[in-house]
C-alpha cells in the first residue's frame, strides 16, 4: 500500500462563484429555482447575468469548497478539476494553491471556458445556483492521477459532476485506484434534482465503490424515492458503511454499523449566506476521518466548518478552521 | 447650450480589484508601498499574485467607483474607460451597468488584458494597491464622446488615468468638452506618488481647465510641495474655484471664495477596509453639487458615502445610498 502523503483529494467540478445578493422577486422574475442547483448553457448564463446586479467573484466548486475547508483544518488536501487557460481559471487555480491545496492539472488551452456559478442570495440566506460547466464537465480519466489518488487516505468525489460520460468514467477511476490503495471512497449527492437524474446508476455506485455517503434529508429521501426520513436512513445504512445526512439549522445524522449518531448545529452568530455548508461539513468530517477521530468529533468538526461558512457571503472559510 | 439628461460622468482606469487580507508582515515580505497605489506590470502582477492569500474579485477603478456611488444615490451617472473583450472585462462592464451607469464603451479587441488593482487590505484596515493598468491606460480621444461629455451637468477625471499621453489627450478632451458645454470639471489628485509625477503638468491643468480639485493632506501638500496643510489650502484655493480635502477620520474641508467649511465625518461603526473612501466622498459631493445643494450639505452626502464604503471589504456601497 502506497504511502499515504494526502489526507484527502477531492474530485469535482472546477467552478468560480458569481455572487450577488439579490430579493425574492428577482427569483420569481428570472424563473429561478430557489436553494436548488440548475445547470444552464452559456446562451443562458450570459442572459442571467445580464439581469444580475454587481456581484463578486469568488472561487467556489462543491469538492474544491470541502477541499479548502480539509486545508483550512490544517490537514493536507489535493484536488482534480479542470478549468481553461482563462482569467476565471486563473483565479480558481490562484486560490486553491494558495491555501496549500495540491493543485497541478494544466489549464485545459482549448474548449468551452471556465465554470461559472450564478448564485443569487436572498435576505433569508439562502442560494439559488445557476452553473454554466464550461470546461469542467469535460474531466476525463487521463486527468486522474492514480497514483496520486492512491497516496490519499480519503477519496472525496462531487456527485455534481455525474454527468458526462467522460466525467463519470474519471470518478470511477479515481474510486477504483482509492479503493485498491486500502482509501475510504466518498460520495456527496450534491442536490436533489442530481440525485432525481443518476438515482439508479447511483444506487449501484454507493453499493459497489462507496464507503461514505454525504446528503441532505431531501437528497437521501430522493434517492430512494421516499418521503419518509428514518425509512430512507434505514436504507442508506444499509447501503453504504457511513453515511453523514445533513438536517440543516437541526445539525447532522452521522450513521455507521447499526448506529445512529445525531451531531448538534454550532450556532454560527448570524445566518448570511448558507452556499457551501454541506461541502465545509463535509471537510470537518473527512478532517476528522483522515485523524482518526470518534464520529461525534467529525461531525462536530463538521457542524464547526459549516456553521463559519453560513456566516459570511462565499463558499469557503475566511478564517483558520484550526483557530475554531 | 446641450441638454443636461447626466448629472456626471466619469473618465478613469476602468480596473477590476482583486482583494485579499493580509497581515503587515506580507506587506514587508512582498516589497509593498503600504497605503500607496504603486503601478506594476505583467510580470510583477503575476508574481504577486502568486504570493497573495486567497481573493475576491470586484469592480473597482477610481472615477468608476465614484460613479457607482453617483447612481446609487439615484442620480444619473456614465463611464469612460477602457476593457478588453476579456472575463474581467465582462465583470466590470457588467457590475457598472447592472447599477444603471452608462457605459456603453465597445471593448477592445487587441493589447493588454483588462486591468487588474492587487489591493492587500491589513488588520488596520489599510489598503495597499498594485495596479497592473493593462489596457485600460490605452484610452484614446477616440473613445471621448464629446456629445455624451457635454450632456453631463459634472466631468469628473481621475488623475491615475494621467500617465500615456493618448491618455493626457483623452482627459483635455473631455475637459475641454465640458467646459464648453457649461459643465463643472473637476479632477482627483488620485495619490501622493500620482501628484508627485505630474505636479507640474497638473498644476497648469487645475488653473486651465479644473473648476473642482479633490484630493487628500498628502496630496494637496505634495502638489504645492509643502508640510504645512494651511499653505497647501490657500493655494489650491487661489487656483480652483472648489477644493474638497479629505482629511480621513478628521472629515474634509469645503474650500470655495475665500471661505473653508469644516465637514464631520460620519462614523462607519466599523472600520474594515478604507479601499475607495476617497472616491465615495467625492460621488457624495458631486451628487450634492449636481442637486444644487448647499457645500455644507454636498459635504454631509461625501461623508455619508465614504462611511459606508470603509465599513465592508471592496470599494463600491454595498447598500443604497438614498436609503442613509
Amino acid at each position: 500500500m502506497t504511502e499515504k502523503s494526502i489526507d484527502v483529494i477531492g474530485v469535482g467540478n472546477a467552478i468560480v462563484d458569481v455572487i450577488a445578493t439579490v430579493d425574492d422577486e428577482f427569483i420569481e422574475a428570472n424563473d429561478l429555482v430557489k436553494g436548488a442547483m440548475t445547470l444552464i448553457d452559456d446562451d443562458r448564463a450570459h442572459e442571467l447575468y445580464a439581469a444580475m446586479p454587481p456581484a463578486m467573484e469568488v472561487s467556489g466548486g462543491s469538492a474544491a469548497n470541502t477541499i479548502a475547508g480539509v486545508a483550512s483544518f490544517g490537514a493536507s488536501g489535493s484536488y482534480i478539476g479542470k478549468v481553461r487557460d482563462d482569467q476565471l481559471g486563473e483565479v480558481f487555480a490562484h486560490d486553491i494553491a494558495s491555501i496549500g491545496v495540491g493543485y497541478a492539472a494544466p489549464a485545459a488551452t482549448e474548449g468551452p471556458a471556465t465554470a461559472r456559478c450564478l448564485i443569487q442570495v436572498t435576505p433569508d440566506a439562502e442560494r439559488t445556483m445557476n452553473t454554466y460547466l464550461g470546461v469542467s464537465a469535460f474531466l476525463e480519466p487521463d486527468d486522474v492521477d492514480a497514483d496520486l489518488v492512491a497516496s490519499a487516505k480519503l477519496v472525496y468525489c462531487e456527485g455534481y459532476l455525474w454527468d458526462m460520460e467522460s466525467a463519470k468514467a474519471a470518478i470511477r477511476k479515481a474510486m477504483d485506484a482509492g479503493r485498491d490503495a486500502g482509501a475510504t471512497v466518498g460520495l456527496t449527492l450534491s442536490d436533489g434534482f442530481c440525485v432525481d437524474r443518476h438515482r439508479a446508476e447511483w444506487l449501484d455506485l454507493l453499493d459497489d465503490k462507496v464507503d461514505l455517503v454525504f446528503g441532505n434529508e431531501d437528497e437521501v429521501c430522493s434517492l430512494f424515492e421516499t418521503d419518509d426520513l428514518d425509512v430512507a436512513l434505514t436504507k442508506v445504512a444499509d447501503l453504504c458503511e457511513t453515511a453523514a445526512i445533513t438536517l440543516g439549522a437541526q445539525g447532522s445524522l452521522i450513521l455507521r454499523g447499526g448506529e445512529r449518531l445525531e451531531i448538534a448545529a454550532v450556532d454560527p452568530g448570524q445566518v448570511v449566506d448558507t452556499t457551501g455548508a454541506g461541502d465545509l461539513y463535509a471537510s470537518g468530517v473527512l478532517v476528522g476521518l483522515a485523524r482518526g477521530l470518534d464520529l461525534a468529533e467529525c461531525g462536530r468538526l463538521g457542524s464547526v466548518a459549516a456553521a463559519e461558512v453560513i456566516s459570511h457571503v462565499g463558499a469557503r472559510p475566511l478564517v483558520d478552521l484550526r483557530t475554531l
